[in-house]
């Protein structure tokens, strides 16, 4: 082996913003004349014509299921609803104050140290936190004491959506809340190299196991840079009275400077597609439930006032109307982004798997020079 | 805002390998003309005047400690032994067979649950995972069933080396055995952006509270290519009878192209300088302890026949001799790294948060082109 250089001298912006720091084959974003797709099907048409079991099945698998993949495909997402004893009660050990993304973080972790994987294959273990994930989250949400009736763990209800929404409320959901939430967990199913998933591919270079991988997109996730602006931005929205005065304030929020969440993105230029899907679905919904219609009154009057600076929509900002109108807390917000993500999250760790290089970058020093090392009387 | 160009279009390696993704003040690792230091002191200076209590300060307070600052450190990081009982508990529900880092994984996230980090501090929360470490690892270590006396829980070993050793063997260490350890928990205190490191500092750019930047961190850590070559390295040298062997069935390894571990470095072209470092402690050690006399001169020859071909060993490869040498089962070599690393990442992630950009970089899409969407009964 002859002498390398290794560093190579140029430096890039720290936050990686528009640098391709790999290839893939899952999902495009940002490029130009390429719309966001996933594995090639417009995101649109899956919002439209799929489930999000359909949607998990070719983010994981890769293709499509057909009629009898599908089936089989939901029943076995059904049977890996089994909440293990062993789990439930280790979750009965932590504070009931905990932030359910820690509850989560946590709960991914042991269930590695119950059901471990065997080798890298993956693709099992996708499937069971994809399938237990709603049962932690309701479990979670019983035990905070957010309802009375007991907790329905493996309900009847046969989509994740529905399942996701019976477990958090304790009360089966209708059907055009449980279309919502499908609809929801297709949006925010995948998006490329976003800081969690990048993280879990940081960590899946190392030939980690699955469950350190998703462990450590959870955690990633947790920061309220990824995953906290729609929970920020339903904090705002109720905040204001009505339209009118929704408009004028957020008028003096720029001007005064202050961030309002839900709007602009680090890889998107001029619009969010995702975003206008969501939109129309909160329309709906608020038409629905009229007690809700003044909600995205005020949704849209900010939008109004945010696109006059050029500032547009991304797909946290109507996505927190619609989850409130579900009657979903807004700490839940992110637990179920990570419901949605875990597929997103699969293909990508199975990616890495696949043709796998170490990701191990280097620093430019700018600490101090050689320094004398001071006995330890000499020190200040 | 007017429309941004966002994406680069240049390709870098996926492995970022000698790329640099950012600055950093705390250690310089494969610069021309700069030695291996930490925060400017020689790796070489360290290891042979200070402690790693010293140098646990130097890297998460930023400067070598003073002799009243190192004994306020020294026995806040005793006190921060304390093992909470909930803590055991949840330890005690777990699987028996669980590995060691899959225990410390879950251990430290579910310590974010029972000790939250209040605001983004960070340091509390360093100390306190510096000072745990090893009362998880003894604890487990007991709970495995790899020795009958009972576990010295916050024994009187007034040093992390010491304490350590004390936990893993259930029995109080000699000098020499503290200070062998000592100087290696010195050795892979920090190295700059290694994968587990980078993984928390993606973690850490959104935000996240500490303990999903550890939680990363060791997720990371456990995979095989970061975290497991001197676990690998021992496993090697065990199979030889004695160096003469030794020689022969490596030449024969590398004619084969076979993996030899515990060689060559992502980062450094041409030699490792901590590894002349630990070698003098396994000489040293095996002289004290003649029955693995034998060992040493195995571990000589392997490096002898690896150098012919221009391959240096990396520290991993002697510090498998000295942890044999110490006792330690070789499961436990990673779990010690976490220890020792621990101030490294902390310093990381407090380096992030302290000037913090997200981390969200974008892929090259690779992947099919826009396709129509076939209903179900259309799927093939």
């Amino acid at each position: 082996m002859s002498k390398r250089k290794l560093k190579v001298k140029y430096k890039i912006d720290p936050g990686l913003r528009g640098i391709n720091v790999g290839t893939t084959e899952i999902c495009p974003v940002g490029e130009e004349e390429i719309h966001l797709s996933y594995r090639g099907y417009l995101i649109e048409d899956l919002a439209m014509a799929c489930t999000y079991e359909e949607v998990s099945h070719l983010l994981i698998h890769g293709e499509l299921p057909n009629k009898y993949q599908l089936s089989e495909w939901s029943s076995q997402l059904s049977e890996n609803r089994f909440f293990p004893k062993n789990l439930q009660r280790i979750l009965d050990t932590l504070p009931k104050n905990t932030h359910p993304m820690s509850v989560l973080r946590t709960a991914i972790s042991t269930l590695g140290t119950i059901e471990p994987e065997q080798g890298l294959e993956g693709k099992m273990q996708a499937l069971r936190i994809l399938g237990i994930l709603p049962s932690i989250i309701g479990y979670w949400e019983k035990r905070r004491g957010s309802y009375d009736k007991e907790v329905p763990l493996g309900s009847s209800e046969d989509t994740i959506a529905g399942y996701l929404l019976h477990m958090i409320n304790g009360e089966a959901p209708s059907t055009i809340d449980t279309q919502t939430m499908d609809t929801s967990l297709i949006l925010y199913a995948e998006h490329e190299y976003a800081a969690s998933t990048y993280a879990a591919r940081v960590c899946a270079s190392t030939l980690a196991d699955y469950y350190s991988c998703i462990t450590t997109a959870i955690g990633t996730l947790s920061g309220p840079l990824n995953g906290g602006a729609n929970e920020a931005a339903i904090k705002l929205l109720l905040s204001f009275d009505n339209s009118d005065t929704a408009e004028s304030k957020v008028r003096h929020m720029l001007r005064d400077k202050e961030l309002v969440m839900g709007f602009g993105h680090a890889v998107y230029a001029d619009h969010d597609p995702r975003s206008l899907i969501v939109k129309e679905r909160a329309r709906k919904l608020s038409n629905e439930k009229k007690e809700f219609s003044e909600l995205f009154k005020i949704a849209e009057a900010v939008e109004r006032v945010m696109r006059e600076h050029n500032l547009f929509p991304n797909l946290d900002f109507y996505t927190a109307t619609v989850y409130h109108i579900l009657g979903i807390n807004s700490h839940l917000f992110t637990p179920i982004f990570v419901v949605s993500r875990s597929s997103g999250w699969a293909a990508h760790v199975l990616e890495q798997r696949q043709n796998n290089k170490l990701i191990r970058p280097t620093a430019e020093y700018i600490g101090p020079k050689e320094r004398v090392l001071p006995s330890l009387s000499e020190r200040k």
